[in-house]
């Protein structure tokens, strides 16, 4: 082989290696966990992307920045309280009297808990990070255990944001969704089968020491790890 | 007639007149404020809303509250600087060194004042402004003029938008672009018509007493004035 096809091959190589950008909406609990190790695994350079919307406790994004810090990725929490003023009724939010509801994921039951056009607005603000990264995906991680809940959590609005995401700058942006067609449990064996540790997420939407175990969000936690006959890493109250 | 059947028709009639609630982007500037006018003749119940995205002057955020406050419409104004941490390179936002480019709008020449992915933001807002409303239409004011240099302005970007706008929520909210085909020449001449006072609107990139006349927002607010042999209200430097 000549000097210049073992330079042509180097360079060939190295273009195969290089890694595209990514940025991943990440919150710190079990789903968008599994998404980032995912996005990881994929070997794009990730990017994670929090949003810190006025939760009544910020466990979530303090766990996410440590599982950041540990895996050395960029990681950065992007404060939009103020968008809380266009959306009333949620009890997500700390300007609300309506106490969190407990009892499982029925429809009528979480209602209140949707905070209007929520997913837009993020996919939105991590396309803009996406563009100015020059990064060409945006990871999230939407699942089927919501489809009936939150309409944006739908494969139809997955698809209609990745339209509008491919054209809405001079450069495309990619929604991608990994579990999209994934129950809770499938991400969650996934993730086990990736050798994920699961103490690094938070899911309870109490802000306490231990997990309350009771919301709706717990329940359906506990739900996915006795569904493998594993135990749940966390400490519950 | 019956008095039953005069009750009937009474209700009837009054159906007809009760308006839809619409939200309007609303930043101050002529075309927007064309459209809010736009959207309170066409009979909707108007909801305007402003943001401050860090611009280097709030002239036109001032000018907006003054124009909805003796309008008699509510008008909201969100604080969506924190945003900027994402948004790096553009000279509209009051953390760059970036100077304002002078002259006309060449493409080139105005690239620099792109803020990445900013209506899909902007409109995901208004969105989410709108379903907690329940109103059913979000107008913004994109416009021929900006298709070639904005890709979120062009009519493809209007149209992908409002297809993601009907599924993302429980509630459909319609995108609505009055002026999507017009020039800005166009909309000040629909605003003529109307009999607009555009002394009550604020264009210039400065942020001075008066408007600068030199920075291309200014050169192409004064082509439209003269391409209709009118004088703009406006004072300038």
């Amino acid at each position: 082989m000549s000097r210049y096809n073992r330079a042509l091959n180097f360079i060939n190589d190295t273009e195969v290696y290089m890694a595209n950008k990514a940025v991943v909406v990440y919150s710190g609990g079990m789903d968008s966990f599994t998404v980032l190790h995912n996005a990881i695994a994929s070997g794009d350079e990730v990017y994670a992307l929090s949003f810190n919307y006025g939760q009544k406790h910020s466990k979530e994004l303090t766990i996410a920045a440590k599982v950041c810090q540990d895996l050395g990725i960029e990681h950065k929490i992007v404060d939009i309280t103020a968008i809380n003023s266009l959306m009333a009724g949620s009890s997500l939010t700390t300007d609300s009297d309506e106490a969190i509801p407990e009892g499982d994921y029925e429809t009528d039951n979480m209602k209140s808990t949707v905070v209007p056009n929520r997913n837009m607005v993020l996919i939105s603000m991590a396309i803009a990070y996406a563009v100015s990264l020059e990064a060409d995906k945006v990871y999230y991680g939407a699942h089927s255990g919501d489809h009936d809940i939150y309409p944006d959590c739908r494969p139809e609005f997955v698809e209609a944001m990745n339209a509008v995401s491919l054209i809405a700058n001079y450069q495309a942006v990619e929604i991608v969704a990994p579990f999209l067609k994934s129950s809770k449990g499938d991400i969650l064996a996934a993730g086990i089968e990736m050798g994920l540790n699961y103490a690094d997420t938070w899911t309870c939407y109490n802000g306490r020491e231990k997990a309350c175990g009771k919301c709706g969000s717990c329940i359906e936690r506990l739900e996915s790890f006795a569904l493998h006959g594993l135990t749940d890493p966390i400490s519950y109250e």
